[in-house]
């Protein structure tokens, strides 16, 4: 009625964290990935041929027929107790000694990194984390407007006595890391480190945020206890069902002390009241029959055949100034090429022979790593992976040839 | 390992923002609530005796037979496409011309109210809402440090005039108004208010967040259009599915101007990628089939009998100094007490005599309200809601009594 009078000036309306944000670089090279010829190692997908379809099933069914009034129902913004409790029952045989009030369902672990943000995070405030670190954190994080420092990894993870020399001249209200087959890096950290990176976050007042999507998918070598079990007081960990069961149900949960936990919850119910309460259900079915115990089995070995593909097609195709790392477990590896090769300029030339990547700079909360590049191997078939790495290989042996001669001019 | 050597100040950690969270007052009320022989009209909750359990099941089979690797893989942050152009077909109806690139799947209501915080409100943003207004909106933004300014509610709902009054002194970023079945007020915004709440938006230059979580819950009466049907470029409008189809599933949406929810979505990225894939499937499913549209009357009438026993039985039982609206729809009504009763002291009596409903100072941002109470009708058999109505007249008898006793001595 009114329209073509006066508009809103939206812009002008914004709050200032909002011109912090921006839109996902992942997202934005969607429109490349989803052309149906490209093969992608730009995603962070699980394989969809192996979701466990048919348990699904029945226990949606088990739970419409058992408890239909309570699934459909709101619930507690905790999550659901018995959830809760098989899950304080599993972290228990990692050591850590959690009970259900120290756990708090989320949609997603996506989530569980903006409760942390709004409840820790000030403007101004400093944040270590490694680099490179999972953009998701980022994405999060900054609109809550920290400073970000960062750590560089190497094979055995973030490198803790380079923390300890940043620490020295920067003071931060918490660490950030993913011990385990690092989203982007792949990497582990090693039992050494951790005990070194418990010491020092003492020693500096430091809390630990430990974020552990892919722990359980790991192909070789023996599990490493997380960082929580070290130093249980002054650690917040976050697990999800994402890459063990099936991300499109968004189930996530965090692991922290009973003083958080009461903020957490509180800004948990204004940010949405709670987690789906049917989702929780099917989630507890499923995971409570051991069917998702099984299920990680499947997980483990199926990714663990893409990730040797990958690796074996690299070292047979890839020019040998490009280096990468080896993950024991996960769905990622990273890959950097020589000085002067930029990943975000190449991608355009790899799209045009049909393979994707995400480019480094999209994991440094400064722009660096602009001569690295995520791949992952978890969402295709083994035989994409053998083309698609081919492909990439051709791209890569250019573009370091032309860095080459240019370095060289 | 290092316990017991050194904890972290949890509290000292937190940002400020953080020591403005309260938990919600009804949450609190939950542990009275949940005793079994209370009967309750303190939640917010659906009849549950009439969830379409067996349209979900067979919804849930659907999505799972034919679409299993799509519903529960990571999918699109804005929402299922199919679900976003039946949502935008069905608000047309209603004379809102939107298409699905103006609108967000959301995980419930309570979410777009929070992502709507986060991208508008800057601290010291003065916010104007009715008094009382929705509690899950004050505790959605309070952590983004607004002002909140308010208006006072009367049977026609925000009273439009006194929003002027208050604009000319006041300035404000946006007005937030829950035109149908108000809650807590029960109350409806008349067709001639709504002009003039578009008018008076322009002549200010405020945008308008419509919050309609129950609009389709009329029961008697002609549907009113909605404030975005007259003002689409300068509104934004929140629905739900939680109280037509079932709040378990966590379903809620934005519609918006496009460069609005460039923004949201970034918010909605950062805050947990996206709303769950699969519940959004089985919703789009039941809707898209009609289900929905026949399960809507049914609620209608459950509820509209539900409301006629309450307000027969208060008619019949409540002292005379005590008043009450008469809602045309919706799950709510709002009672005022005489002056000198205050509900929140008096609901420990009301407990004892077995009955709970939600004092009313808390949809108040500034604490008013302390005579005023909502109760909940629609998720009461009828032959409860006589009996609880019964006891809280006896109640209130005592508390008017008392009042007016204090008041002559």
């Amino acid at each position: 009625m009114l329209d073509g009078q006066w508009t809103t000036d939206w812009e002008a309306c914004m709050a200032p964290r909002t011109r912090l944000m921006k839109r996902s670089v992942i997202r934005e090279l969607l429109k490349f990935t989803e052309m149906p010829d490209v093969i992608s190692f730009a995603g962070g997908l699980p394989a969809p041929e192996v979701f466990p379809v048919r348990e699904f099933r029945e226990a949606c069914a088990f739970v419409l027929d058992e408890m239909p009034q309570r699934a459909l129902q709101y619930s507690s913004t905790e999550g659901f107790l018995p959830l809760r409790r098989w899950l304080a029952d599993k972290v228990g045989k990692y050591g850590v000694p959690a009970v259900p009030e120290n756990i708090l369902l989320t949609n997603g672990s996506q989530q569980a990194l903006d409760l942390l943000g709004k409840v820790f995070i000030g403007p101004g405030d400093t944040v270590l984390t490694e680099a490179p670190t999972y953009l998701g954190a980022l994405q999060a994080w900054t609109p809550y407007e920290p400073r970000f420092i960062t750590v560089p990894l190497d094979d055995d993870g973030m490198q803790v006595d380079k923390t300890a020399e940043l620490l020295k001249r920067e003071t931060a209200k918490f660490i950030y890391v993913l011990p385990n087959f690092h989203n982007p890096a792949g990497t582990t950290l090693s039992q050494e480190r951790r005990n070194q990176l418990v010491t020092l976050a003492a020693k500096h007042n430091l809390f630990i945020v430990e974020d552990d999507p892919y722990g359980e998918l790991r192909f070789e070598g023996e599990d490493i206890p997380p960082i929580i079990a070290l130093h249980k007081e002054n650690t917040i960990y976050l697990g999800t069902f994402s890459k063990t069961l099936a991300p499109g149900i968004r189930l996530g949960w965090i692991i922290a002390p009973e003083i958080v936990m009461d903020k957490l919850v509180q800004a948990k119910q204004g940010a949405d009241l709670h987690t789906g309460t049917f989702v929780q259900m099917v989630a507890y079915d499923i995971a409570s029959r051991g069917i998702l115990k099984q299920h990680v089995v499947t997980i483990r070995q199926v990714y663990r055949e893409r990730r040797d593909v990958m690796l074996q097609t690299m070292a047979e195709h890839f020019p040998p100034q490009v280096t990468w790392t080896r993950p024991q477990g996960g769905l990622f590896l990273w890959v950097r090429c020589p000085e002067g090769v930029d990943t975000e300029q190449m991608l355009a030339k790899a799209v045009e022979q049909r393979v994707a990547y995400v480019p480094g700079f999209a994991f440094y909360p400064d722009g660096r790593g602009r001569n690295a590049m995520r791949l992952n191997f978890s969402c295709m078939a083994p035989s994409q992976i053998r083309e698609g790495i081919e492909r990439l290989a051709r791209v890569l042996k250019n573009e370091c040839a032309a860095a080459q001669a240019a370095k060289t001019a």
